[in-house]
């Protein structure tokens, strides 16, 4: 069928924005359901006690930081002109954004797609934040820090990496988050559970770690399995294009990256502890997820397959780690967001390849394609700039928090837990009262 | 790349089309996908001896309605001439529904897949009037209302106000159902709970109301989640097209809606009640949602923001009473779909704008923009026409089977649980026998 | 809005293209998605003793998978060059797939995705064979036999379907897998079951059997609307385009397929019993579901009604069928997978239409609209040939294994469940030690 010259039918630029237009909004909603596997993942990895406040908050907070990234984090993230100085640290405009309802003239998708795309990213950052602050913060804690990492935190690093800002300038590769979302997020799970200290009975007197199991793997299963899913949007739809179909390449990498993780750290766990725990394999799926992230789409397909395998042994490694110097993290948010967001990172220093890194435009290529240490510099001043930033921010905003009105909730509302404490009524309501009591 | 004027590939038209095909091809897949939020929205609020009665039957009436609905009720909601002066209150056509295999010429979307973005729809509207049959009714009576919503009362409702019937042609703004899918459902819910008489110990002798709990609020978060993220197909794939991007921005403002909606539900419940109550919250969620719903093409994003805060309110006043009222709604869908729907229809009548009223093309400016009292009184016509239909009707079906087989089930029955009379095995056999007996 | 003869946008052959890789990177992520009905499916229907075990095994092999896929199994099915005549039986080429990183000239979409969907089929088949490992299978047995299924087994079958092997060349109509993914699984299902033996307590000495209730059927109904919403992927994705929108038909008849089988599931259940099942009803969708793969694309809607239909009769039927021969099939795969993809690939012998047929472009009409029994007999053929090579593949494969390492865990570790055996904790921690020790 050939184009009639002067046919009826909308023209080609504004079909092109169409298709990106649809992609954006797919991969929106993707990200959007990686909240059913926050939610999932967080109430699998704790206890019965706590999981109706668990589930329940994150709901809320999604809603929460909706409201707070429409009134001024966008305009900090993507607002105003990048060619100003201060727009190298902060964007400025666009609070209590009001687009335009379609696309305007020459616009390569509309812009409140693109607003539900990176609200999303939030969340998305949000959610793996409170994996620090997991069984014992205040419900008003959550609130505060809401507002806070929603309007400024977040937004800032988005800005310098992703919104114009300064490390944009410098060619830094961070495709679709490892260190802008994940380790972002991390940093404030950091923050918030050196602030808010161990739960009663992760550690003992002399020192040794006690496990505290989370009360249900069939959730935190599928709570990877909804994640993986919804990482498609995330990775694929930051291509926020259709065009020639590089997406699709994202998404396979994506796809490589997801699958060494797990299988490494299944293989690792069964080698070091004699049985292949099952909590350790979920997050090594994750881990390889989040270090492909920065990476999907520079890399080739090998490159992609050695990430997540190398993913899947640091997380087994980290979360080791965490446990001896004594960093109670529920959710593993450190080793799985945090030191897989680092390590997804720097691998762009070292694998990216030439043909990729031109068709995305940024940056330069590897160490081991001849690049260099150039790239790698860039990406290593990436984290340690955004993480430091994501620490120290988050930080200072607990540690006032915690002069003010405290962090942790009392020892007997954390013993009974939350769900009661908080809200008044057990989340599982049947299970609990015919036990007597809850489990500590 | 400039378009050859005789170049290979299809027309612009046919690429028109199959964009729009695509678009709403995702979005009957996510409107789908929200019966998976109602799965674990229903069991979750419900106890669990009735839990795999609960859940089964939403797979079984989602079969049962699709076959209905192919054979009958897409004729009565869309078929037919709309030129005829019948046509005004029925569609008549279509039955047995036999499409074309591909987009006739001319045509903007196939309409195999309009077929089922709308069959969907229909769905929606039937689980949502489970919520007043919950943990008493008869299996039997599941399957006849079934036949008879299915068919006849939603497709009847979906008629005037989206197929050309005459809500249509007085200007009703209803873009994603705030009324055809959610009003009707929560109507049928309350015929249905009026009908069938209060859960045993729901009321006590005195007349006050004991709480019910449900049994799982992991559950009921990720039903809230699922269902937030398949609102997007609901209200966004209701544009039935992709064209300039208009879906982006009832995307945005559906956003911005459900969090108002979280938001409000949780402040209100812990400033009135002392604690942040988790269902409240997440029914705030659902109530922004279904609120926004009529209003998501029609409203400016402040006031999306201001109608879902204020759905978030109703909610809980809206539990609070009828619970007064000794209506027992287990799953709260008189508040949720009801008075929230009422809500988000009537809301255009002050806030649609008339820039979008121009770019949708249906109805007129509201109250608060220069319009009077127009939209307002049309808005309150439909609520009022929609709602005594779905209740007048819904009732007398029900009442007929009442008279004739009953509606609920023996209050032995009741007692040891849905799960064991209907089916003959609990949905959670573990959980169960090992306590000995079921928990009223 | 005309085309501009010259106007800037790309062209239409290239926006076609995006178009069919938008749909066909939707419909890999729907099919992915189904992995997590995979996982409440077996989860829900053993117990709970084996739940993490269950659960967290999906995630470990669908890494897995990814990685023997995409190294090898990939090039076993669509590798090479289809006019050699070795390559009648098995592709060769592509191993470690290195694809280009944009749509080529001339593909009407990205090798990439393509890759990405076909991946998600051979990982859909290989879940439908663990249903026969279920509850007693070694962990090491899941990682080897992945490894021979991914790369050999499966990749066989696809290739000569769909690979231009020579089932394909004789015209072998099997639309999205019914024969292909669901067929082979279901009998690599059988050969582990048969050399398994059933679990402990599944049959008295008298012969006679008892039903091992699932725990929780919450899970499975879930599962199942997961594995509904994800079948859409499954078969309108297999149109690989967009096009005039053909696929939109393709999910018309999918969905009255699995509506017809939810629906005569039930009534045959509670008419023969007594009781309405429910395990027997979500099964009866599946088959639905299963049964129209095959013939989605080829029959007319009453046709899919009536595929539907018989398949949910078929399915009570066949698992009351392998019971009493004493094949113990926890999660159904020989029923739902196994009998309902027979009838399905069958189906098509009957019931193909010629408008149809010349749409698809694949085999001839069926013997009810007067094309004898021709391609009856291509499907029978198709049956027989796929079906016992994946038998007898999967038989031998696991026989070595039995020899070797042994395939069953010791009596005391399934009597312990896996999730200790196996992984070292409870996927239930609190729910498990509650009670003292699991139920059997």
């Amino acid at each position: 069928m050939a184009f009639a010259a002067e046919g009826d039918g909308p023209s080609a630029a504004t079909l092109d924005m169409g298709l990106n237009a649809l992609w954006i909004m797919v991969a929106a909603i993707l990200v959007l359901l990686m909240q059913g596997g926050f939610i999932l993942l967080e109430t699998g990895s704790t206890r019965m006690k706590n999981a109706g406040h668990v589930a329940g908050k994150t709901i809320f907070t999604v809603g929460l930081v909706s409201l707070v990234y429409w009134a001024v984090g966008y305009g900090f993230a993507f607002g105003g002109d990048a060619s100003e100085s201060l727009n190298k640290f902060i964007g400025i405009g666009n609070f209590f954004f009001d687009p335009t309802i379609v696309a305007a003239d020459g616009e390569s998708y509309p812009s409140t797609i693109f607003f539900v795309f990176q609200l999303a990213f939030a969340a998305v950052s949000l959610s793996i934040a409170w994996g620090g602050f997991a069984e014992r913060a205040k419900l008003s804690v959550y609130l505060i820090f809401t507002l806070v990492f929603g309007s400024v935190i977040y937004p800032v690093i988005a800005h310098w990496i992703w919104g114009g800002g300064w490390l944009a300038e410098d060619g830094s590769q961070d495709y679709a988050g490892s260190t802008v979302v994940h380790l972002t997020g991390a940093m404030a799970a950091l923050a918030a559970t050196i602030l808010l200290k161990p739960r009663i009975g992760k550690y003992n007197k002399d020192g040794s770690a006690n496990e505290i199991l989370g009360h249900n793997q069939v959730f935190t299963s599928l709570a990877v399995l909804l994640l993986w899913v919804g990482w498609f949007g995330f990775n694929a739809g930051s291509a926020v294009a259709v065009g020639d179909g590089f997406f699709g390449y994202v998404a396979f990498t994506t796809q490589l990256g997801a699958a060494g993780g797990a299988v490494a750290a299944l293989l690792i766990s069964w080698l070091v502890k004699g049985k292949a725990d099952i909590g350790v394999t979920l997050n090594g799926a994750l881990a390889g997820l989040v270090a492909i992230t920065a990476s999907c789409a520079y890399v080739e397909p090998w490159a992609s397959v050695v990430i997540g395998l190398i993913a899947g042994v640091l997380v087994f490694l980290s979360q080791a780690f965490f446990e001896k110097i004594k960093v109670d993290d529920p959710i593993a948010a450190m080793s799985v967001h945090g030191a897989a967001g680092v390590w997804g990172t720097l691998a762009n220093g070292f694998f990216a390849a030439p043909a990729l890194v031109e068709q995305v435009g940024v940056g330069k290529e590897g160490l081991f394609y001849g690049g260099g240490g150039h790239q790698l510099w860039v990406q290593f001043e990436s984290v340690v700039v955004c993480g430091a930033f994501a620490f120290a921010a988050s930080f200072i905003v607990l540690w006032i928090i915690k002069q003010i009105i405290g962090l942790r909730v009392t020892e007997e509302q954390e013993i009974i837990g939350l769900d009661l404490s908080e809200h008044g009524n057990y989340g599982y309501p049947e299970a609990l009262k015919k036990s007597g009591t809850a489990s500590l």
